[in-house]
């Protein structure tokens, strides 16, 4: 099920260069501002907006796939914690913003939608390393 | 399990007055801001931090819960989308932020955390009869 003027079911969002793989029920790309390390996001291949509309089978898969995801980011980038957030407020479709949280974190008890910063986009060689890394871990 | 730190396990937050009730798994509450109406926290009753440590059967009860609740509150407070976010910066113990986003929101595209507004705490009153109207969607 998709979509007509959705950006995720017509592929228009997140990037393909970001790409990290397919995790099962979901696909991770890695969030186009890097300013936090290793900020991702899972995206669901179906169209929903809410978990209720899903299937219990299909938000325990997801969930597992978020917490797999979330571990793999958290050794990848030695976080402190893991923020995980489903909000959809521009894209409704579902997608997880999955967020390692390091102690050298700017502001590392704020939600990092407050946090200011300058936007770190990577060139696609520093993100191909990253994705390759993470991929690694990932087993995909 | 339970944390001798942790503000969640000592019962020291969020305050009693606010409980809406017993999902299973968790508890709920609602938030004490209400500037957005119906922002409501679901709580672990056990102690953990991240989704990797609890077991599958954990994991997908918890998503479960997550979905219940969110659908009673979009209901209840006719939300254009739901917000989920599991951060845990300031109390690691895991707690979810489930928040009715309507179309008269002061920022509806926004992350909540990024909205200046003044603090809306409700009285007692107030607050009890916000409690027992979720409590009776919630069939608790």
């Amino acid at each position: 099920v998709s979509a007509p003027t959705c950006a995720a079911c017509d592929r228009k969002w997140p990037p393909e260069r970001l790409r990290i793989g397919d995790l099962g029920l979901t696909v991770a790309y890695l969030n186009e501002d890097q300013f936090l390390p290793g900020w991702t996001i899972m995206v669901l291949k179906r169209h929903a907006t809410e978990l209720h509309q899903l299937s219990a089978d299909e938000r325990h898969g997801l969930v597992d796939e978020l917490s797999r995801l979330a571990q793999a980011l958290g050794d990848e980038y030695t976080a402190a914690k893991m923020n995980y957030e489903l909000l959809g407020n521009q894209v409704a479709h579902i997608h997880w913003h999955v967020i390692p949280r390091r102690p050298d974190d700017p502001a590392p008890r704020a939600p990092v939608w407050t946090v200011e910063h300058a936007p770190r986009r990577l060139d696609d060689a520093k993100a191909a390393a990253r994705i390759t890394s993470l991929q690694g871990r990932l087993g995909l």
